[in-house]
Formats: structure tokens, sequence, C-alpha cells
């Protein structure tokens, strides 16, 4: 289970950093076929800073972008990360889909791949959702991205409130297998807050240094959270120095 | 060119039927591995059907959800579709990401697997759709959708018109490359050609039988669509008679 595996993880390794294994082909070097150039970078990553993360969020475009090889390279780093670590893993795929199809998909990312937790987008509704939470796996629901065009539909009449209500509401029903990922600054933490009674949030990649992480950590250290940040710490020259920095920064700002 | 190769093939086969390949692996007999399984089954259902369709439908989950076999099946069956005949091919990916990654998608999708369009959630915004219209594929936009909880969001407050409208303004950037997902009924039609200049419609699955069909047509026979049918069809005794009726039911109410 996600949420016990998290809070286990975060004690041990006194750490609020989900590393996002977002492993672009096109991005790493060597001569090797797709497969083992993914797979190696990979567990290159996992070893250098499994001491100092909380999860691991794998997002599926990047393995996909490889085709055959690099889902093969995601399938497997999903077991090398389970047979080494004990650090649970998100498997960030954004689905919708219709009740019978999102049990196809569930059925691969939660049955085959055996996924911590999912990423997906509600803008279906709940019986887009349920086919993952009935097979006791965890969710994180899209409520505010971060992205620019966030303010054609999320930002506009604070809908995010009205999608973070609809995430609680379903976390009151399936405990603790829900959260939410929230991109966001100080201001907008401080509403979705009144709504989140006991969701776990996942931070995408804010900037780790300047104002922001010490806004963002001034609203969410009375919740549980991850902060993820993917390039700056896989393709950084020194990935275990990187994660380190981003632990420290994290936890001086509690 | 979706739009084109549509116009034509619709002439051609007389027909505004699209076939939704959702070969579940679990519905298919046969002692075959997974990959055979699934390959030959589409084989022969796009044989038995290829003259009595306009497009053929590729719901990605399906196919995930038999892992590394179905996904090799999904990339040879659109192979085998181009190889064979000139229906095009909608990849049913619902994807929905940040610009970033949207582009990561767009690569397997469109570039590697070459889909003629893919279908996309749009709750994300604008940046999540256009890395697609970027290379010059076709989407079809989620506007409506006919699933039960179609009403925790897209039924309330009419949100499908926004999402109508957005596409129809991505449209009219990037001109014939822009559909959207409409299951509807005759009512909300109406609303949503008030909007829709000069999309195409993608229609899911509505009863064949009975008055749903008649209603719907009488909406849209001024418009461009196709009317996607797959269990109803693909797990038929007789998918070609299955197809035929369809398609000559759907002529007879134009």
């Amino acid at each position: 289970m996600f949420y016990n595996k998290y809070l286990k993880i975060k004690e041990k390794n006194n750490s609020h950093v989900c590393v996002g294994l977002d492993s672009d082909y096109e991005k790493i070097n060597g001569e090797e076929d797709l497969y083992n150039k993914i797979y190696n970078f990979n567990k290159n990553i996992i070893e250098k800073t499994k001491n100092h993360v909380c999860c691991f969020k794998i997002n599926s475009a990047f393995y996909e972008k490889a085709g055959i090889d690099g889902i093969k390279a995601m399938e497997d780093t999903v077991k090398y990360i389970k047979a080494n670590t004990e650090i649970p893993i998100i498997l960030d795929i954004k689905r919708s889909d219709i009740l019978n199809t999102a049990k196809a998909y569930a059925d691969y990312f939660v049955d085959k791949i055996k996924a911590d937790s999912v990423t997906l987008n509600p803008l279906m509704g709940r019986d887009s959702i349920t086919p993952y939470l009935e097979k006791d796996v965890h969710v994180f629901i899209l409520a505010l991205t971060s992205n620019p065009s966030a303010n054609d539909f999320i930002m506009k009449d604070k809908f995010y409130l009205t999608l973070t209500k609809f995430s609680q509401e379903l976390n009151n029903e399936f405990e603790n297998q829900v959260g939410i990922v929230v991109g966001a600054t100080n201001e907008k933490f401080k509403e979705i807050n009144k709504i989140n009674d006991n969701m776990i949030y996942l931070i995408p990649g804010i900037g780790a240094q300047g104002g922001d992480l010490k806004n963002t950590l001034e609203q969410v250290k009375d919740k549980e959270f991850v902060i993820n940040s993917s390039r700056g710490i896989i393709f950084s020259n020194e990935p275990e120095k990187s994660v380190i920095e981003l632990k420290n920064k994290i936890n001086g700002g509690l």
C-alpha cells in the first residue's frame, strides 16, 4: 500500500523528495540499444538516490517514446526498484477513460506492472477513477497543474477547488488511497488546504532555488507531501549530490 | 492527413461507421500466444469490415492490458491497416500531459506508430494538445463523453460547450486538424452544433437500435461525423453482417 510505504520510507530516509525518472533516451549518452540505455541509466540513478528519496515517479510518456524497448525498460525498472528497495513507485500515466476501459489500464499498471500509485486525469469523473481504487491501489488525481495552459480550464473559476473536493470525497470513501497533484503557489495552497483534509500532495517541480520552495513548504508542512524533481536530479552531473541538496533544502524549510 | 483520407473513404465505402478494435484478449478465443491472438483477431476483423467503414479506432488500453505482446500487436495492426487499406486510423489514447511530455507521447503515437488521428483529454489545456497538431496530425478532443460520471464535470454548467469552443478555436488555427468526441443525445447536439462550425464528430457507441440513432442522425447529418461501434461488431458472430447492418441503418437515417 502506497501510503504506508511512503510513511515508512519518509521516516527512514528523512526525505520528502520524489525522483522523477523521466528517462528520455535522447538525453542519455551511450551506444547501447534503447532498452539497456534506459534501464541501465535508471539503475544508476536508483542506486545513487535510493537513500534520499521517499518515492520514485515514472512518467510513461518517456518510455512509450522509445517504443517496445522503452516500455520493457519501464516494466523492468519497476521490478528493479521493488527487488532492491522499499521505495513506493508512482506511475505517472495521467490516463482517463470510461469504466470498462479504465479497468483495462488498471489491469496493466496495477496487476501486471504493480505500481504502488498512479496519476489520473479526473475530467471523465468518478467511474474513470474507481477501477483503480477497487484494486486497492493508490491514485494521485490532477487537481492543479502548473503548465502555462492550466489557465484554460483548471484555473478558471477556481476549478481546482472543485477537483480537490471531488478527490477528498473519494479519499473519504477509499481511505488513504487518494492524493492530489498540486503545482501551486503559496496563495492557491491556502485555498486548497481548506478542502484537503487528509490527502497527500504530489507537488511537481518547483524551483528548488528561490522563494517558491520556502513559501510552498510554509503551506504544506502540516500535511503529507512529496516534492518531485526529475531533470534537475537525473540529468545532473552528480545525481546523489543533487538529491541530497534538494532533500536538505526541503528539510531546512520545515 | 486524417480528414482527407476520411472524406475519400467515406465516399468510396458509402459509410460513416468507425470500427473500434477494442480487442480485449480475454474475450478472444484461441490457444495462441497473446501477440498472435490479438493480431490475427484484428486482421480477420479488418478484412471482414474494410469495405464498409470510414475509419478504424484502436483503444490503447486493451493492448496495454496485454503488456508488451499487446503493444506490439497494436503497432503491427496499424502497419497492417496502412499496408492493406486506405482507411484512416484513430488511436484512442485520451492522453494528457504538459508540453514537454505531450511531445514524448506524440513522438510515439504520431512519428513512430503513425496514427492518422489521436484522441486527447483537454483538461490541461492548449499546451497538452498543440504538440500533436504541430506534427500535422489530426486530434479528436473529448468534448462530451457518454459515461455515467460525465455528470461529475463535463455535464455540469454545460462544460461541454466550453470544451467545444476551445476545440473550434484550435481548429480555426490548425485547419481540419481538430474534431470532437461527442457522446450525446439529441438535445445536447443542438447546443453543440451552434458552436461547432466545421469539426468532425466522433460519436461513441450509441444504441444502434431504437430511436437514439435516428435522433442523433437528425442532428449531425449536415456535419461530418463518424459513429463508432466496437464490441457490437468485433465480438459479433458475423462481423461483416453486423457492420453492413450498422452502415445501412445510418445511411437509412440520413
